[in-house]
Parts: structure tokens; C-alpha cells; sequence
């Protein structure tokens, strides 16, 4: 049964369920629960604390498949743990979900572990979360946090002070970030407002000047913000010695009491929003005066006669010597594990997990309540959860093929959104090319195809696309593009802009950052990897015209192995252009004698945190602090190490206990052991006005590249070009000197 | 007329004219020299030659248009000086050429002159180049190479030392890159030399173990160089200090002297070539046991019904918005000028040309004669000069349109390449897109079409794919994509191997850096432009808990203008996540407030030079030892500053006088002048044996990005992706819950 009018427009519907279960058994132990069964095990929670507990009434927030053991998962697909050794015999593996949910009459958190026996789920655990620890924020929380505000009457007599309806009133809930003023054990959010002159027109054009903050339990507004404003230089400023021009209205960046008047102690005038649309919608866009749309672009297809190169069974995909298993996650979106490759009959383990692990979007302007703006898309809200149902020649070009994804909703139902990721190929432009430039030497030129795993996710202003592609040379790209729209804040005429970039008159996009988390699980030839950091030197103590460097030409190579936990979290350098490998000290080249390991090629993708070190937001996203961690892997009843920022990541004031930071201390030993890596990757988005009202894609790249682990380029073997469909793009004015031939071979 | 037989594989033929030349006049003032004129004016040097000077005998090296004045140019074309303002007045512009040519007998260089007048090219002038200074090295000298060495006797009998026979015998012509042995006004190559067991056969797979050097005048091998072998370190090693754990068979790296046996000096055993092919041609490749190629890479078409989207007029290319002239350049390969963009009417410059000027791949062995190799594929060779015939299907999918290039034969005689730069339309994914996530909110997503000019050019063993990208959102992309077969010599069974990776058994890739120079001589809103470089920092002064910057979160973007030429030479900052643009400071963005400008985002691409400061290789390429260098154009008889490490590169040695690093001088002021940027762009490569035998493309991208340039994003008019052609990759299991609806708008 589907429920479909009550789902964000992200999603397709909402699937119930009644009657006996029909669950079917799992094709591969990852594969991520069903709708089915996410309400099947809401049923079997729901049971249990009605029977055994005094939990008043259930919100669900999260439900998903805890993951079996690693080795257990590797027996059950005969990988072996080492390329090459038989694999370990299979053992018996128990479905396992595990469930978050709040009192929604106390908001007290709980986790459930819920294990499938048969036909029937049975609630194995529920433990209650200690005090103030937070579970993500749902859906229906952000969406609860518009109504809280549009029901509290002093934000619709402030509403109407700046000349904006009830009924054009709206709010992004987002985490509350850090605000200390407030009981830990509350669950809150802060409204970030808005006003829209109508149904879809473009709501951030309109950014309102004060930001409620509300608590989703009792479901009030429990306090308003007001941030003060900026004004040119005065004798005595605040930022007097920090170099900027600028004095605020309030004489700290620091929040002001509870109990002031925070009206009354920004010390400014009312703001009101500005007026002017600014439409993204086709439509909206052609009402506006002297608009047209170009209509110059001559339609481009992508055809593919005989259908796609790549097989599809459930969640598993095979392409082109790849095969993998790719799974939607609620709170990384898109999960892609048991990575192998068919090197000539020898089936290769290459990665036992890849996924976005966190991110953080920390944001420049320091005056309260704007620091607060830090958030977790993935650990707070998670990026499965806002993951966009996609369509036809749209997101894509060409064959696509869909797998659904499935969250649970605060009734225990499931939301189901079908089209979540798209699995495709692209043409990726020459993969190699060589011609013997002598009189009559012969060419080759081979293309590129590339099998492409996507996700679009709506971060309530922004979005971010999610790309998984796959080389038939080996390399493995994590690609994300960054596009939708600014957060962005109103902003007085005239008033002085230190942090931020004036879009449009009156609208503010303070300067951020974005910082994403890429976790690795490697098993470059099994699950004993070693981390090798390799600088690139000139040859030391041999100056030019030395005996050893007479040209003074000559550099090196030198690799270093992260041997112990405490050297875990690396740096980048630029002067020795660094990089890092994953290799397998058992598996050796036979020509190079080089460690079999895939290179991780970052460099544009690196970017420094630009927060302080001690501020809040690098204690609480101490993964961004660094462009590399390396830490082992631990597994334990709840799966292994999954989150650099923490488990439950709303509401955390500091480094959380069990997080990246305290992974990376001790003794422990990081050579040839089954380790984990987090990559940061991110951009510092200085704001342009070019990004406004829909910002063009950005894109970050990260590319894994095989290093010594075939024994020569594994494309070798794939057929040259000679696409037949190409054809001169003006043929009337092609003749025998500027005519086309088609490829030779 | 045609000669279609003794041209490089990578041209088509070479033109011939007779009778009275009817060359047209141009249509844009930029047009490169037409196979006719580039006879016409080989005649007209001739006949003033043989009339007036005693040069015995002509082999012409360049001959290509000496382009007019850039302020003639953009009166011609209408183009203002300022945005906003009236073009200057037209003025006569004379079509000229430039010719560089040998003396064939005595190797004395000579730069020509030459006009268009009516329809007679008149020479201006003859000018003697200055003892030792070497024009360009042409295709037909790089030929003539293999021809004196399998000529020469010693080869000969060295070669059939090691079992080669004298048909068997290659040789890649080099510049001699740097040897201080040989005067400076011979005209001399290295010859890298291979074996090849049959017609096709990869030659890289079976080097030789000695490098004669040949005197391309006198036709013969002036010196046979022998490397020295590594073995593994004993008590007394050359490079004890280094670190580095080996010994060398000589007691320094620096060349003996000319009159030693050379043979003798390197004191090792001869190296015979390895044996085993390793072949990339696809009959070669079948011919090998077991092997087979994927036969399930399925057709992927890409189709445009309605043609394509662009407009071409000769050279002048027009599409969505931008207007550009795009021109084959013997030595850039492609240069592209008068880039403008249409504004909502308003016709706005942004760069006057954009080129590849220079590049160098110093390699890493200090061993005698390995640092010699360190060649500069565009000023050495010539870019164009190396520019592969490209076909359809096959170098690109779709619609092509293919311009042609053409350069000067010793003779005088035009070789053309008929489809040397490729100009088509690509999808590149998402352009923008956003949902309302709200129940019932609406989304728009907008595809992203590309206009893409692409060369590839074959510089001996490797190959360098260029594309200059324009997109609909404002942005220019320059991406190099590196590919072919690795430069490679000869390793004993067992030698240490430093400096380089043993790709396969007795095959050394040594390392190198791939180091290019792409010069943008930029008009953004007219010739006066000033380059700001930009840092991004905390919050100076204002620690975490501080009233500046309680939460510690807050950071800024300081600016500082490039102002005067000594302080033109930049570095690259990782920890400030620095970057450039190039603003008009009399151009302020309406809301922002800022100077309308082009930012530069190449931190993917940004590497340092490897060779020590004082390396005869970071003399030669100054260029390479910066990422960013700025420095005021200076137009003369001869153009603009174009050539980063001088007009006349192979056998420099040292900084020549008129090259970069002499122009990053003085106070010659820098801001709001017509001033041009040198961008270093490059890789550090470590060979992987998968880069063997032939490499799979890397990419180097550096992206032209404007900000404050346009009032918002200019290309919120691309109308909604809508490809009614995608369809379901498995449409036969495609059911109301997996298949994909198509776009809605
Ligand atoms: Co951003
Ligand atoms: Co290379």
C-alpha cells in the first residue's frame, strides 16, 4: 500500500505494509533492508516496547541493515582474505537491523538491534541513549520545524512587522550546530527563514532577519535570534586588530544571555526581506520581462542500439572485469562494497567498502547566531535520507538503470524512493592513443567508457551529485558536483560585508566551506593493507655540479610507511607533492618489485580547514582538520568504524569519545592490519554572483589509481574506435580537404 | 598539388602551388598562413635569397603569420579597448609572415620578414641569428636522424654487438637538450635509439644501450654516448650522502670528455635489448597466446539530429554566446583569440588569446647522458609541427568539424594536416539543478553542453591530447590529457633503478615531470587588467572565545594586486588555499561590488619543478619553476612576448636573455595594464607499470572561472534537460516501481 501525498518531494511515496511478511532471503549480505522490511522490523520494535518498556510513544528515525562481520561477508562471496589463499569456509550470517528512535512525548533516544530469524524479527537489544546524545535529525523533523514556526505567534507578528504573510512564511530547519545556552537533552533545530510571494517562486530570495529556534518535542518556538549588523569602521571596533574594516551593531560575537532581550541587543532596525524574485523554474523564469530562453541547443543523444555493457542482479553489478555491490544508505547515500576485479581469471579484491562517511559545510561570519551554521549533511540529516528520486534524460544520458532506496518515516513506514541511483555508461573521451609518427607509421586510438554510480542529493538550499565511476584501466573516481542555491542571509542596504559575498541587493552568501569525509575500507589483494606516504624530492645533499647531480636534474621518490596509530593523520605538502598509495606488502610486482596498491590522486580536491583549530566546529569535525586519516578498523556488535565525527552527531560539543580524532592515537600497529582510511576532500566557496540564484556545478574529484598491481595496463585489450555514427558536422561544406575519414585501424 | 608520400604518419600530404597564386584575403586578421601562402611566400624568400645574399642552399624550419598589432586587430574586428566603449578607428592591417630557415650547407640560422602586398609577398627583411642560436628542429630533421645513424658504421656494428641488424635499427630524434662539450653553433640531436623486430612493432619495447649524438648539417654521428649501470651500493658510493642506496659503474655523473673512449669510461658490459614484443596494435596484440579482446563493450552512439550547435566561418567560431577565432599554430598547436561573449547583447572581451607557449619534461637520472633528455615539445619541436590527422569516430563522438593546419617543409613545400583540430559538442553532465524538497515542491535540472576544440600531437613516443572547453555558464577549460608510450632505456637484469620504474624485464621508465606553460594574454572588459592573488585565512588576530571570533569559525579572503613586474613571479600557497584573478578594476559588479573578472582554479594541476634551482633544466625552463607568473605584454616587430623560455629554444643554456624570468623584473608597473599571465600546469610522473606499453590518459585541467563578471548566472536560459531518447537499461524488467518516469517540468 502506498501513501504517496505525505513524502518530501525528494521522494516517490510511502510503503506500508499488512497481512503475513513475505521477506524475502538476502542475495548478497549487504543488501540494504527492503521497505518490507524496515516496516516489518517497526512492527517488531513497536511490539516490544509496548509489551516490555515504558517508552510512551515511538518516533522512529533511523533503520537500517547492520552490516555482518567482514570476514563473514567475505566467506559468504568466496573472497579470499588474501589474493591468491583459498577462501574461509562460510558461516552462518544473522539479518540484523538497527533502529534509533525518541520518546516522542520525552524525546529520550533509543537503539534497538533487531535480528531476522526465519520469518520473524526479534527485538535482540534496546538500550537507551545516554542523556543529550542525539539521533539524526528526519525528514519530518525539518519539515515539522516549517509548521512549529508558522504556529508560534510572535514569529507571525515579527513576520508582519517586515510586511510578510502567514501563509508566505517558511523555514529550513537545520541542526541547532552548537549553541551552549541550551539543556543538552532538548532536541532542537534553528530555523533558517524565509518568505515566498508564491507556491514555487524561489524562497531564498527573500531571507528573513531573525532565526527561531525550536524544540521538535515539545514543538515550540523556544527562543528567537536576532543577528546584529555590520557598519563601516568606528573610532574603537571590534575587529580593530584583525585587519577588517568593519564594526558590528553588538560590541561581541558571542551569544547574548537567554533571558536578554535579544531583539533589543543586536542593536539594529527591523530588516526587511528583499523583494525581488529571483525564479529558477522554467515557467517563473518566462514571466520575467525580456526573458527568452536560448534556443540554440540542438538536442544531443546518447544511443545505445544493443543495449548497456553492464549486468544487473539485485544490487550487484558487473561491468567490464569490475564487480560490486551497491547499496543505498539512509545516512552516506550511496554505498559501494565488495569491489573486485577479474584480473585474467584471477578475481582481485580491491576495496571492501567505499562510501561518503561525513561532511561539514562550516560557514565564515562570526557573529551569533551565524556560527551555528556548520552542518553534517551526512551525520545529521544523512544524505540517503535526501537523496532525489531521479528521471528519464534528465539526470542522465543514455540506458539507465535505477535501484531503489528506503528509509524509515516516524510511523515505522517506509519511504520509499525508487529512482535514488542511477547506474550508467559514459563515454569518457580517448583511454590511450599512439601513432608511429614515421612516413606510413600506423595508429591506434582506443576510447574510454565508463560505468557511472549517481546520486542527487537536496540538502534543503543546496544539492550535491554523487558520482561513482568505474575505468576500465583500473581507476576508481569519487566525483562530487556541488550545484543548487546559496544559503544566504539578508543584508542591510549599504552595510559593510566582511564575511560574505552581495549577491543581489540584500542578499547575503557568507563564505563557507564545504568538507566531505570519503571512507575507504581497503583490501588492495586482501584485508592487510599498509598506507604508504610518498614524497617526491630532489636527490637530497647533491647540489647541481656535485659528482652525484651534475645538472642538477636528478629527484627521487621516497616512500614511508604509516606504521602506528599516532602518525595516522597526515598532512599534505605541496612542495614535495605527495601522495598516498594502499598497498599490499605481500603482493609484489613481478617487474617493478613494488607493493600491488591503488595511488589516491587528491591534489585538487585538498583544501585546508580555514577554522581555527580549537574552534567548535574542527573539535566536532576534526576529520576536516586533515587531508588524510588513517586508522584500523574495529569491528564490534554495532559493525565497524563508521563515522569520523561520532555515531550520533546533533548536539555534540566537542571531539565526540568514539571518533576519528581518538582513533588515530596509541600504539596500535597500521602495517599490513585490515585499516580504513578518510579522505577529506573540499572547496573553499567564496561566493559569486555567477552562483546566483542556481549555482553552476562544481566539481571535486578523487581518483584511485592502480599502482603495481597489474602487471601492464589492464585496457590493453579493449577494441580500438571507430564509432560509425560520427559524421562531418557540416557535410554540404565537406569535401576530399576537409572531409572526415573514419578511424583506420 | 599533392606529395602525399613523404610526410610524418601524423600529416595528410604536402601541397605544392604552381602558376600565379591566388591567395584570398583574410577574413579575420588572425588567419594562420594557407598552404599557398605559406609556397607563395617560401617563393618569394627564395627568389630574394638567391638574388641577393650568399646563403648556398635554403631548408626552411618555419615559415606562419607575424600576427598585426592587437590594438589593429581589435579595430578591425570592432572589439573596444574598454567594454562599454567605442572600438578605436579601423587601421590598415598587413598581412605578414615570418620564416625561419638554415643555411643547408653551413647550418647559419636566418629570421625573414616577408609582406603581403597586392598579391606579392615582398621580403622585408633577412636577418642573421646570431652564432649558436637554433631555430625550431623540424619533423623532417627528427626523420633525417634515424637516416644517419642506421648510415653510420659504428652504429651499425654496436647495434649487431647486441644482435640487431642495421633494418632493425631506430632512432628517436631529440634535441641534444644541454652538452657543453659540442659548440654551440652545431646543429645537433641525440638519438634515442630502439629496435624493432618487424614493420610495426613497438620499437619502446627493446632500447639500446648507447645514444649516438649526429650533426643534422653535416649528416653525421659526431659522438656515441654510453650511460653508466647502477649496482647495489658498496663500501665507497658516489651517492653515499643522498640516501639513496646504490653505486654507479663511473665515479661521476657528469659526461667525460669528448676525447675519452666513451665505451670504455661508462665500465660495464654491453646491454643487449630486451627481446619480448609488447605490441599495441590491435592485429599485433592477436597475434599474442591468449589473448583476447573484451567483446562486451557495447556501441554507445552519440547522436545530433538536428546538427550541431555551433557556427564556423572560416576560423571564427560562434556558439551560446561566445565568439572566438581558432587557429592551427605550428609551434602552440592550437591558439585561440578574440574570445568574446555575448551579454544579453552586450559583446564582451575576456581573453585576446589563449595558447600552450611552452612546456618541458625534465627527466630524473643525473647519470651522463640521461639529464640531457628534457625536452620542450613546444618550442623545440613545435606542437602543431607534431599534430596528428584526426578521424572521425575515433578521436571524437557526434558531429565534427575538423579546421586544418599546415606548416613549411624544408623545401619550402606546405605539409598539411587536413583535420588537425576537431571541434564538436559534448554533454557534460549537470549543469544546475534544484528541488524544493517541501511535499509537492518542484525541481529543474539543466544539462550542461560543452563546445570542445581538440588536438593530439605525437611527440616521438608520447602523445598530448589538448581540448580548450567553453561552457554555457562563463567558464573556459584548458585539459591536457596525457597518453602513449612512456620514454624508456635499457636496464640489466638486477641493476638498481633510482631513478626510475622497471615497467617490464630490462625496460626502465625513468621519472620526469611533465611541465606546461599555457599563456593567456587576457582582455576581461578590455586590454587593462590587473591580477589579484587571493588568500583565504582565519580571522587574523582573533583567537577561538575572543569578541571577534567567539565559536573561532571566522575567516576572510584578503586580495592583493600583482602591482609591479618584479613581483610577478608567484607560488602557490596550499595553506591559504590561494588563488588568482584577472579583474578590470574599472568594471564593479552592480551588487557585489567587486571587479568583474576570470578566477583560476588549477590547484589539480599545480606542481612544483623538481630540479633544483640552480639545474641547468630550471635555467632553460624558468617557467616550470613557478605556477603563475605575470608580466606586462611588450608588442613589437616580431609580436608580443610570446616565447616563456626564448623564441629560439634547442641548445640554450642558460636563462635566455629575452625569456620569462627577464621580463619578471624592474617596476614596470602591473596593474590595470595589458599585461599576460604564464600558468605552470603539470604532473609528476612516476611511471606504473600500468602506464606500459601504452599509458591511460591523465588529465591536467585547469578551468578560467568568471566572478563578478556576469550580474548572476548566465546561463539560468539553458532550457530543462528533457532527452526523450534515454530509456531503461533493462526495459524488459522495468515495472511501476523501477522504471523512470522522464523529466517533468
Ligand atoms: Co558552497
Ligand atoms: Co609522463
Amino acid at each position: 500500500m502506498s501513501v504517496p501525498n505525505t513524502a518530501p518531494s525528494t521522494a516517490t511515496g510511502v510503503s506500508t505494509s499488512e497481512g503475513p511478511l513475505k521477506v524475502p532471503p538476502f542475495k548478497h549480505p549487504l543488501d540494504p533492508l527492503t521497505p518490507d522490511e524496515i516496516v516489518a522490523v517497526s512492527h517488531s520494535v513497536r511490539r516490544y516496547v509496548a509489551e516490555k518498556t515504558v517508552i510512551n510513544a515511538i518516533r522512529f528515525i533511523t533503520s537500517y541493515l547492520l552490516p555482518p562481520p567482514k570476514k563473514a561477508v567475505l566467506a559468504f562471496l568466496g573472497i579470499p582474505l588474501q589474493s591468491g589463499e583459498k577462501p574461509e569456509p562460510a558461516t552462518e550470517i544473522v539479518r540484523k537491523a538497527e533502529v534509533d528512535f525518541v520518546d516522542a512525548v520525552n524525546g529520550h533516544a533509543y537503539n534497538t538491534i533487531v535480528a531476522l530469524h526465519g520469518q520473524d524479527w526479534t527485538v535482540e537489544s534496546v538500550q537507551k541513549l545516554p542523556e543529550g546524545v542525539q539521533p539524526q535529525i528526519s525528514v519530518e523533523e525539518l519539515l515539522l520545524c516549517e509548521e512549529i514556526i508558522r504556529a508560534d505567534e510572535r514569529v507571525v507578528k515579527l513576520a508582519a512587522e517586515v510586511g510578510v504573510k502567514p501563509e508566505q512564511l517558511h523555514a529550513d530547519g537545520w541542526a541547532i550546530g552548537f549553541d551552549a545556552r541550551f539543556p543538552e537533552n532538548t532536541r532542537i533545530q534553528q530555523a533558517l527563514m524565509f518568505a515566498r510571494w508564491g507556491r514555487h517562486e524561489n524562497l531564498y530570495a527573500h531571507p528573513l532577519d531573525f532565526i527561531p529556534v525550536v524544540d521538535s518535542i515539545s514543538k515550540q518556538v523556544i527562543h528567537i535570534d536576532f543577528p546584529p549588523t555590520y557598519k563601516k569602521k568606528e573610532a574603537k571596533s571590534l575587529f580593530a586588530s584583525t585587519g577588517v574594516d568593519v564594526e558590528l551593531s553588538v560590541d561581541s560575537t558571542a551569544p547574548p544571555d537567554l533571558d536578554a532581550d535579544a531583539r533589543e541587543v543586536a542593536n539594529r532596525k527591523r530588516l526587511p526581506p528583499p523583494q525581488k524574485s529571483h525564479d529558477f523554474l522554467p515557467d517563473l523564469l518566462s514571466q520575467k520581462e525580456g526573458f527568452k530562453f536560448r534556443d540554440d541547443v540542438k538536442p544531443l543523444h546518447v544511443v545505445q542500439p544493443e543495449g548497456v555493457s553492464f549486468k544487473v542482479d539485485g544490487h550487484v553489478v558487473e561491468w567490464q572485469k569490475w564487480k560490486m555491490h551497491v547499496a543505498f544508505h539512509h545516512r552516506e547515500g550511496i554505498a559501494i562494497s565488495t569491489i573486485t576485479y577479474n584480473d585474467d581469471g584471477n578475481v582481485r579484491p580491491i576495496f571492501y567498502r567505499l562510501s561518503l562517511s561525513e561532511m561539514v559545510v562550516p560557514y565564515a561570519a562570526p557573529e551569533h547566531p551565524h556560527p551555528r551554521k556548520h552542518a553534517f549533511d551526512v551525520g545529521e540529516y544523512g544524505m540517503g535520507t535526501m537523496a532525489n528520486e531521479l528521471t528519464l534524460g534528465c539526470d542522465c544520458l543514455g540506458k539507465i538503470h535505477y535501484l531503489p532506496g528506503a528509509y524509515v518515516a516516524h510511523d515505522g513506514n517506509a519511504v520509499v524512493v525508487k529512482n535514488t541511483i542511477c547506474i550508467h555508461e559514459e563515454d569518457a573521451g580517448l583511454l590511450w592513443k599512439h601513432t608511429d609518427f614515421r612516413v606510413g607509421g600506423r595508429a591506434q586510438a582506443v576510447r574510454s567508457r565508463r560505468l557511472v554510480i549517481q546520486q542527487i542529493c537536496t540538502l534543503a538550499n543546496y544539492e550535491y551529485i554523487f558520482n561513482y565511476m568505474f575505468y576500465q584501466d583500473g581507476n576508481i573516481e569519487v566525483e562530487i558536483r556541488l550545484t543548487g542555491i546559496l544559503q544566504v542571509y539578508v543584508q542591510d542596504e549599504e552595510e559593510p560585508n566582511p564575511f560574505g559575498t552581495t549577491l543581489a541587493p540584500g542578499i547575503n552568501a557568507h563564505y563557507h566551506q564545504h568538507l566531505f569525509s570519503v571512507r575507504v575500507d581497503p583490501m588492495v589483494d586482501g584485508l592487510q593493507n599498509t598506507v604508504v606516504e610518498t614524497d617526491i624530492l630532489p636527490l637530497p645533499n647533491a647540489p647541481t655540479g656535485s659528482a652525484a647531480n651534475h645538472l642538477g636534474n636528478a629527484f627521487i621518490a621516497r616512500g614511508t610507511p604509516i606504521a602506528v596509530a599516532s602518525e595516522g593523520a597526515r598532512d599534505f605538502d605541496y612542495t614535495k607533492d605527495r601522495r598516498w598509495s594502499i598497498v599490499n606488502p605481500k603482493v609484489v610486482h613481478p617487474h617493478s618489485k613494488k607493493n600491488a596498491g591503488y595511488t589516491i590522486m587528491g591534489k585538487g580536491a585538498m583544501t585546508p580547514m580555514m577554522a581555527l583549530p580549537d574552534s567548535i566546529v574542527a573539535k566536532r569535525a576534526q576529520f576536516a582538520t586533515r587531508p588524510l586519516w588513517v586508522v584500523k578498523d574495529v569491528e564490534g556488535p554495532h559493525g565497524g568504524r563508521m563515522w569520523p565525527s561520532g555515531k550520533y552527531v546533533p548536539q555534540t560539543r566537542g571531539v565526540p569519545p568514539d571518533s576519528l580524532a581518538n582513533w588515530a592515537k596509541g600504539d596500535d600497529k597500521l602495517s599490513e592490519e585490515d585499516v580504513l582510511l578518510f579522505i577529506t576532500m573540499g572547496i573553499t566557496h567564496i561566493p559569486r554572483p555567477e552562483d546566483w540564484p542556481v549555482m553552476p556545478v562544481e566539481h571535486l574529484r578523487l581518483l584511485f589509481r592502480p599502482t603495481h598491481f597489474f602487471e601492464a595496463n589492464p585496457s590493453m585489450d579493449v577494441p580500438g574506435a571507430d564509432d560509425k555514427q560520427s559524421c562531418p558536422a557540416f557535410p554540404e561544406a565537406t569535401n576530399a580537404s576537409t572531409g572526415g575519414a573514419h578511424c583506420a585501424h
